[in-house]
């Protein structure tokens, strides 16, 4: 049995224009995929037009693998997927590309898979379609539903990537870290003290509710030691001048 | 208070090149999204190329508003995302654009939400970023993180437009219909007799199951009652071959 790939093998078939073909190359690479088979193109591959597009990713341009029919471009691959923005009318299961793409990435530890874009005026004729075990549909509004080439290869490579990333939201602190509690109770406790000084709180028995909104939009900065140091600052000089 | 948008606002930040904006367009039709705002763009929205690109989507480069300046851009805004692929030296909450997407999903029920893109060559600055509540970082592989403009709109609009789908894999039957339990059975009943005849299990006691191999094949199918009558047809011609 041959080697399992990790990836699934885009396929486009007789694609146009060099330009779709250099930014399909282009956002493969963006999504780390890198099998790329063609079927009779209408251009070269290598063309000048599909090399600016491609933006740094002509590697992906040298590398792929041409043929003259979807028989040769096909015959090692095991499960085969053909995309389309609109349904059909073919008896055949249509899977949203999100479903399909959660589907690919639990096959590929079996299966070879194969994943066909048509050409940009018609997309996938139905002879090809016939041949595909499903197809995936973009969701798109179904009263403009017509995707460039390389948009479809775009978002099918977007989906199969976020299938391999652990996606979490970050607060990136560069240099520094998340203030402490205790730091950022230090912070309070003097800025409450400066505002008792300045009499800020006008009528005594308002204090603590205008203190407790006050400390809410200081915990929801998620402040930083940085942060603090930098409100400190502000909050010294305007003390100053204050007193002048 | 003004009404409420029930979708994002999108604003290009100097775009370049007019073929972008064109494809911003179309993406942007091709996900149901019609607010498009633009900072000072290097080049006229109508332009040929822009019209070219937006491919039945000019109506949106028409209605388009132009502002010549970021404050004057996101005034009327509530909330506001940058966009990037690569995370700044900047401390800021980055979150990853599918979860971005569900969260402005629910936003827009009681903000107004405006998302920013940068121009191409260096993406938003981080002036520009300075002054957005949250980054939406999109998920490309570190190793060629460099997305085109158009890129980054047609994969935010995606995730919009995703968020209002409900998404679900259906099997198109056209005409027919999925097959009932008892015309499968008949069918399989029919085929199982036509087999005895033709001695096809050889040793009686594999028949259970070579059979129930057989069966999964059919069932796996999900056969319609047009396919059901296909392979009758199918079956009977060669029955006909089998005994001339």
């Amino acid at each position: 049995m041959q080697s399992i790939q990790q990836q699934p093998t885009f396929i486009l078939v007789r694609p146009q224009l060099a330009e779709n073909i250099g930014a399909v190359a282009r956002a493969m690479a963006n999504f780390g995929l890198s099998q790329l088979r063609v079927i009779n193109p209408l251009c070269n591959l290598l063309d000048e037009k599909a090399v600016a597009t491609a933006a740094g990713a002509e590697h992906l341009l040298h590398q792929a693998s041409v043929f003259d029919s979807i028989e040769a471009a096909t015959a090692d691959l095991q499960w085969l997927y053909g995309t389309c923005a609109t349904q059909r009318h073919m008896i055949k299961e249509y899977i949203p590309l999100p479903l399909a793409m959660t589907k690919v990435m639990t096959q590929l530890a079996q299966h070879t898979v194969g994943i066909l874009f048509g050409p940009e005026r018609t997309g996938l004729g139905n002879d090809i379609l016939s041949r595909c075990h499903q197809i995936i549909q973009i969701p798109v509004d179904p009263d403009f539903s017509s995707i460039n080439l390389a948009q479809a290869v775009i978002l099918t490579g977007y989906e199969w990537f976020k299938q391999t990333q652990d996606l979490h939201i970050l607060l990136n602190c560069g240099e520094t870290t998340l203030a402490t509690q205790g730091n950022l109770q230090r912070f309070l406790d003097d800025l409450e003290q400066a505002l008792d000084r300045a009499n800020y709180w006008r009528e005594p028995h308002k204090k603590p509710l205008m203190w407790q909104n006050l400390q809410n939009i200081f915990t929801r900065l998620q402040l930083t030691e940085q942060d603090l140091r930098s409100l400190r600052g502000v909050f010294q000089s305007l003390t100053r001048n204050q007193t002048k």
